[in-house]
């Protein structure tokens, strides 16, 4: 199956959701230069959710993609949360803050029935989700509308699972991605695979259509993954120095630094694995720490040191997220570097 | 620059030094098939070596690829390797083995000027090293005979300093790929990127032919690297069922199984980070561990009890070498297996 026959769209490529760090704004951009923007909801209030919707819905009747996360909340666990702060009072003491006033959260949102109201008049063409897939009843309700529903495998067990349950293509996520793994099956970082050897496995294991992310920054990666058998390339760390992202300063310096060529999965700022730039933080406390609370209690503990450090503008403690190939993320309009993965800048 | 060009062989495609996997049947294989053989000589003699090129000599007049390693002996540690047979008190008792009987060794052996000697008269058309490259006047004498030199980055800072120090290819290893990391600039197994990521990137970074290797398990897989840069492709896990390998009959039942799905990186077995497949011993031990004897030092204290596992039928206690992409890995002949991968099987 061709990327046009399953997106819809001119360009096999479909902009990856990267909360935090876009809104409608990008998608608006790279559906608009025929690809298929995808707008992160897992930071958004359902009020602000709607708000960013009624304005894809404004600017273009092309289609769009519309992410959530579909974790299990975790149970509050005080003594893990009072151990992780512990080991992080050097930070708070170097920066001033009293810990007494650190708050938890403010995590990310699952996607629920309310989420599902609020986009339910919408009816977005395509809805994807990270970590997994929501409960049965929740996919038929997306699928009732005329949603297609992605989501992200890591391993070849992960496809599977995804297609059974109900998947109508899936993001094979090679382990050279940046931000969050999708990972949902396995907690083990053994299993991750890079892209090369990810992606025929699942287009081998799976008959929906298979999309490919990670490494993936320029026209030649989308030939060559399209040659792997992908009907389609998810891009994201190529977007975050356009003009559209809403990736902070000190991370778009980072980006475009040699720093850039150094990343790890770091489960540090989230609970969760998740691939940035390698700062102080990671080398102080080392990637994956035990000691951390689950996703997504963990982003309460840092976020008072990320602030204060960036106010002295340190990236020190900021989740850096990147990909492992940062070559191809430049400070140029998301609708240029669209077209130019796409082989026709 | 084409691969043909570069190796003058009629097929980009090199097939990888597997020491202890396979000798000169192979390489005689692959490179009548139009590719380049490799023969690794990292776990023979010096006469074993001249009988293996003698062979080579007299089976063809195509040309080859001979491998060694160059890693810095380890000074020998005593304490640590007390400690690590501490560790396997369990194992050794689990299978009778008196640990005070238990050997160092037999280790691998680094090119130094006797190999070169032994070399000499051959003067194959290519050389390659893993972990770096031998000292200044050991390259310039190889370079000598009119052999090229070929070595493996795994990150960009590695494949510059081989331009620099000589190569006249670099083999950029994809963490995807099976056995031994090549990594010599770095011990930290976070700078170890996907194929995607590193093809790229090492294309961009130097001006000398690259060569992919991790993950590249079909012609897709070659089509692909080719996208990326490459000037020619390196396999190995497709090789290692095929007549011509001397991989075990446990090592083959594992590559032909679903346990071929989930690798890691170890250094239990050798002392460096190496790609096999999870075997209980990784299970047990965590596959990197920090107790283990400086490579190749480690090879010693698990040899009785693999011999004795293997004695057993199990290969629990067995280097289990292979990539993430072990679905190349067929029981079929390797100058088909050569010929498939360039698409014209």
């Amino acid at each position: 199956m061709s990327s046009t026959a399953f997106t819809g769209t001119e360009l096999p490529i479909i902009q990856a959701p990267m909360a935090g760090a876009q809104a409608s704004a990008m998608a608006i951009a790279v559906s608009g230069a025929g690809g298929l923007g995808s707008l992160p909801c897992a930071m958004l209030t359902h009020d602000a959710m709607r708000e960013e919707l009624g304005k894809l819905r404004a600017a273009s009747t092309r289609t769009f993609s519309v992410n959530f996360f579909c974790h299990a909340a975790p149970a509050p666990d005080a003594a893990r949360e009072a151990a992780w702060r512990e080991k992080l009072a050097r930070y708070y003491a170097e920066f001033g803050i009293d810990p007494t006033t650190v708050r938890s959260g403010p995590g990310r949102a699952a996607f629920d029935d309310a989420a599902a109201d609020a986009l339910a008049p919408f009816r977005p063409a395509f809805v994807s989700f990270h970590f997994g897939l929501p409960p049965p009843a929740l996919v038929a309700r997306v699928k009732s509308w005329g949603s297609k529903v992605l989501s992200s495998a890591t391993t070849v067990d992960e496809a599977r699972w995804l297609e059974a349950h109900g998947a109508d293509a899936i993001i094979a996520q090679g382990a050279e991605a940046g931000g969050h793994r999708g990972m949902f099956l396995t907690g083990d970082l053994t299993t991750q695979v890079g892209t090369f050897a990810l992606l025929p496995q699942v287009v081998r294991a799976v008959n929906v259509p298979v999309i490919a992310a990670g490494g993936i920054a320029d026209a030649r990666g989308v030939t060559a993954a399209l040659a792997l058998g992908a009907s389609a390339v998810q891009v994201g760390t190529a977007y975050l120095r356009s003009p559209e992202a809403l990736t902070s300063a000190i991370h778009r310096a980072a980006l475009a630094s040699d720093a850039a060529r150094h990343t790890a999965l770091t489960n540090l700022f989230t609970g969760r694995p998740a691939r940035g730039i390698v700062n102080r933080f990671l080398r102080e406390m080392g990637p994956m720490n035990p000691a951390v609370p689950a996703f997504p209690l963990a982003t309460g503990a840092i976020a008072p040191i990320r602030a204060k450090a960036e106010a002295r503008g340190s990236g020190d403690f900021t989740p850096l997220w990147s990909g492992q190939n940062a070559t191809g993320c430049r400070d140029s309009p998301a609708a240029r570097i669209t077209r130019e993965l796409a082989g026709i800048g």
